[in-house]
């Protein structure tokens, strides 16, 4: 372990014993150099890698504090096979229903994870999308089949530079959005009965429902920190109980957490020990709050057993659903699948994306939008931390859109979410998020959609309801939840 | 049976038995009309119906004659599991070499099934693209989240009226393109294991594959004139062996066929009486040769068991990717299935679309674009009938691109496909469009995507190379041929 690791594993100690609780400064790095007999360098470092993972954060002129982050370790079951027939339609509704609520006028979007279209740049990608389709020629057309415009991989390409993955433009291919790439992957990778690793919670609990039958998840126990336990992890790469693994390592969805470099490191060389697929899940590593940019999965392998996922459509405009993967050695497996399953991807919107990126808008407006998101976060937590009850528990994200919240025990969020809805708030609910619907008590929240005023406003109507007996029931746990839950759902 | 159904059928008949070849005149309208004592309207009636099929033609100023036309019913498995893991790779990497080899300079591309962009209205789309990109609003893009934007759900419903469905717009959800709307409507209607009835030959007979793992599909007698045998259809349905049926009654992949009204008719009646959903297949439909605007299977439902999937992209523009799924009272679970699936479809193609319909451009395009490919149709027909030997088959589909060509017994058209990609000339071989690897000596032309002199050339390729021992081979058939197709396909 070097110098920074061992004084960065020290602070987490003391953050965990609540011996540093939220709000509390930090040794100064003048001190703190002194104490540990290192350099300012060292101390600065670990300093920096807590900042990153969202733990303490740097107030200009005064040093540096810990933030609201309090989650204990995540319950995870061990092993789930998919569930019955039932589960998926329920969970699903749920995600109709959110969908289906962002036409309602006044509604306060908390539920849904999409960025607010008004935060994005209208303006300059219309113009962009607007020159890309006067130009667009039959050849054009024909050089943007599967893999994709050679421009736009040559550009996201560049990209990744930034991030410190030389990956080539040869191993990228176009896809239709995010979500896209993930099922694409997954259908390259897997076959019918065959198991994959996610974390929980997780975004896509039923991933294996959704890209075709008979895939089963293994949930491996995930802290809220800093992720998936690699352990539990390898445990399942050694017995090669699964065939490839799925994570969300920077910003996860829905806890926001960000894996340190040294346990994505770890990850991509686990991958290549056992020659176990890594889907790395990366749409909104772009929307880091502090200066440090964080480097994915991709950039710590070096041999090529980690396939990166990244799209435009979440972080830039949903209008334009490009997606990407940069698919490593398993490049072939991916091309064919995607030729099999939606043939290639938008010219148009391909054609668009290339304008804007070679405009070089990009990064004045990723700066503008992380500035936006971050204060909107910091709004939100101060409203929770303000109205919601004792007992409650939430984490404090260092990037991205979503947070998440644990409530008390006697809290069904389930019941919650209609409750919400039907005062004009959406919430994700927390049994969206697990394979065997735990979580019951919680949920999670979009800061990137509502304005502000909404946010607070929203916060306190969902403050309200948990304070009345109505949303209070045994918390939802396992299959006995499935027939609760269609008295809540349409 | 109506008179004029009466006059139709003897027609058929005469046609089947060769009594009236190819090149025949038929009975002139007034002669007719004193033979059968009916109305010229009827004889009329008659004649159109048989013209609309394909069967025969009319010449100005001369009447009405035989097609060229001659395909014996099509053998077809009566039931098939699916097959054994190799079989979709190896028929898949056909597709995967036949996207590749578009961006080869020379290619005379006869093989993948899109039309040519330059056929398409570049300017005019290119104008309404942009005018949508400019104009896009964030609320525009929530506005168009599935089931898609209200404008462009209209827009589509108004052109339903023109072909005989009146169709509401709430019945309409926007979807990424035709290929997208087929998988949908197979996701939200049917579970793992459940056989679904299609067509044989048929351009996805590993559609069971794709959507997922472990979708069976029973191969239904087809007729290279008239589609679907509804008698063993109904045996199916009778017998509860299939959830649903997946058909393409209207310019079919890669028949060319368009199935009478009257067979339409009662494949709607089939789908009520025994409650099976029918997906009708319908990307073509606008591409019809004569003045017959066909009708769809949708057009005679009345008890909304018919799911009618349609898509933009093949015939307008592949650079938007917009489909839609009439989705009858399956309405719900398609748009769930949307929701889970892709959750949307692209805001920015969707009111480049709207854009687009709105300036009434459609229908002077689409004249233009049949003259166009009715007049490729006849070239590439009279260029087979010139170099093809002797033993040769095709059909003569009456609207569509494609055309499918039996070669003598003894040539393998895997065989001949890679010796033609060689000389720059790609096909669709026979054995992609069946579940077992039937139609080994077969192969489809499209005849909207290369030049008309290409055309010409590529026939002259494909006929010195038949007549050449290098590409005769026992015939494909059945699974023994997986082994040998694997020395065909990198």
């Amino acid at each position: 372990m070097t110098a920074y690791e061992k004084i960065a594993g020290e602070l987490v100690s003391l953050i965990d014993k609540q011996v540093l609780r939220v709000g509390d400064r930090l040794p100064s790095v003048r001190r703190a150099t002194r104490n540990h007999h290192v350099s300012p360098g060292t101390v600065l470092r670990a300093y920096r890698d807590l900042e990153a993972r969202g733990l303490i954060e740097s107030r200009p002129r005064s040093g540096y504090y810990v933030r609201r982050m309090e989650l204990p370790r995540m319950r995870a079951s061990v092993s789930t096979s998919p569930p019955p027939d039932a589960t998926p339609v329920v969970v699903g509704d749920v995600i109709v229903e959110l969908v289906t609520a962002m036409r309602r006028p006044h509604l306060i979007s908390l539920g849904l994870d999409i960025l607010n279209p008004e935060l994005l740049p209208g303006e300059n990608l219309n113009r962009a999308a607007a020159r890309a389709a006067r130009q667009l020629k039959p050849a054009g057309i024909i050089r943007s089949l599967t893999p994709g415009d050679p421009e736009l991989r040559r550009l996201i390409a560049l990209r990744y530079l930034d991030s410190g993955v030389g990956s080539a433009e040869d191993e990228i291919v176009i896809v239709n959005g995010g979500f896209e790439a993930v099922v694409l992957c997954l259908r390259a990778l897997t076959k019918p009965g065959d198991t994959i690793a996610i974390e929980t919670p997780n975004a896509w609990p039923q991933i294996g429902e959704l890209i075709g039958m008979g895939l089963r998840v293994r949930e491996i126990p995930t802290d809220p920190r800093d992720g998936m336990d690699l352990s539990a992890l390898e445990d399942a790469f050694r017995t090669r109980s699964v065939k490839a693994c799925l994570v969300m390592p920077t910003f996860q969805n829905p806890l926001g957490f960000r894996m340190s470099d040294e346990n994505k490191h770890s990850l991509a060389e686990l991958a290549a020990r056992y020659e176990i697929p890594v889907i790395e899940n990366d749409r909104v590593s772009e929307l880091y709050f502090n200066d440090v940019r964080p480097r994915p999965v991709k950039a710590f392998d070096r041999s090529g057993h980690v396939l990166h996922c990244g799209s435009f459509a979440t972080w830039l405009s949903p209008a334009y659903k490009i997606g990407w993967i940069a698919a490593g050695k398993y490049l072939k497996e991916v091309v064919r699948t995607k030729i099999q399953l939606s043939l290639y991807t938008s010219p148009l919107c391909q054609a668009a994306m290339v304008q804007f990126l070679a405009q070089g808008h990009v990064e004045r407006y990723l700066r503008l939008l992380r500035q936006r998101l971050a204060a909107r976060c910091e709004v939100m937590v101060e409203a929770i931390s303000a109205d919601f009850p004792a007992g409650c528990r939430m984490n404090h994200p260092a990037g991205g859109f979503v947070l998440w919240v644990e409530l008390p025990k006697d809290v069904d969020s389930l019941k919650l979410y209609r409750l919400a809805l039907a005062k004009g708030v959406s919430i994700a609910p927390g049994p969206m998020f697990s394979a065997r619907l735990h979580y019951g008590n919680c949920m999670r929240l979009n800061f990137g959609y509502a304005s502000v005023r909404d946010i607070r406003n929203g916060i306190r109507t969902i403050a309200q309801l948990i304070g009345r007996p109505s949303s209070r029931l045994v918390p939802v746990m396992g299959q006995s939840a499935i027939d609760r839950l269609t008295d809540y759902i349409i």
